[in-house]
């Protein structure tokens, strides 16, 4: 919600590199989000992510079910990665599932959300499912381990080092813009 | 390392509330550290916590062995809860193992910790291994699960509000003083 402004205001380049947590989080033993099986801290998460949405004013609703299923929505922005949009349909595509409480696995949702965002929505749906994409997204997972990620976002500088999480933005963004 | 001096900026009194979260990962299935089960994110959690130990201008070194047998600390810091040395016995302690590679179950080391405090060492010492504190300390487990607590450093603002670690320690105490 907060690097497309927030690297603006430092200077510094975002390439979004989307990717799937699912597959990472198989290879951990787990079968779902690890809110859901380690109860006390996923208590604590929901209301921590409640109190930072207040904090900086976007709206909060707990999805259900949670988690969801993104594959739609991580292969449309997959294909759209270096696309101007990219960045407005992450955020649409967030404050529909946590914001509105939306079911993001909706493929007219996500033809809405592509023309809110004024992306060439049927382009875009006919390039989420193309062959290309559903290589390039599972490279993009191994891509992703590769560099040391277990979670998302994660911010990773062109020197390698990595950040995770909304509390590591500003860090991530500084070292950036220290090494440039 | 951080808490007294900015909970006297903030003007918020602290009660320490001394626990074992041993107990409390076990009944996750878990019989180490999490940075240990989760070899990825444990990778990462060393690398931040080197850097925020660089921001903040404290010495870090990875401890070896790790995690370590935290039992007679616990027991010294929950007899000693409400003594004036508490929060530099507690700090002590923690540069000990994570500033200088020290091993914190030797009690020669934790003698030496607590006279480096001003802190009576033999009483100390006796008083950790008394009954009541090992009752004691069993019964702040139970408590801070009733708290909802699941790691460590955890604050509890007086209306039940729960925060978790070091990154949130400004909130907590921010959400202390509005309730003031």
């Amino acid at each position: 919600m907060r690097i497309e402004a927030l690297a603006a205001d430092f200077g510094v380049s975002v390439a979004w590199r989307p990717f799937l947590l699912g597959p990472i989080f198989k290879k951990q033993g787990w079968n779902t989000s690890p809110f859901n099986l380690q109860p006390a801290k996923g208590r604590y998460m929901w209301c921590d992510m409640e109190r930072q949405c207040e904090r900086y004013g976007l709206p909060f609703q707990m999805p259900s079910p949670f988690p969801q299923n993104g594959l739609l929505a991580a292969r449309i922005a997959f294909a759209g990665r270096d696309q101007p949009w990219i960045g407005a349909f992450s955020r649409a595509v967030y404050i529909a599932e946590f914001g509105q409480g939306l079911e993001i696995e909706d493929e007219a949702l996500m033809a809405d959300l592509l023309i809110e965002v004024g992306a060439p929505a049927k382009q875009a749906l006919a390039d989420a499912v193309s062959p290309e994409t559903k290589i390039g997204l599972r490279a993009a997972v191994s891509e992703a381990e590769k560099l040391g990620i277990f979670g998302a976002p994660s911010f990773v500088a062109p020197n390698g080092a990595l950040f995770w999480g909304d509390d590591r933005l500003e860090q991530a963004l500084e070292t950036v813009r220290a090494s440039a």
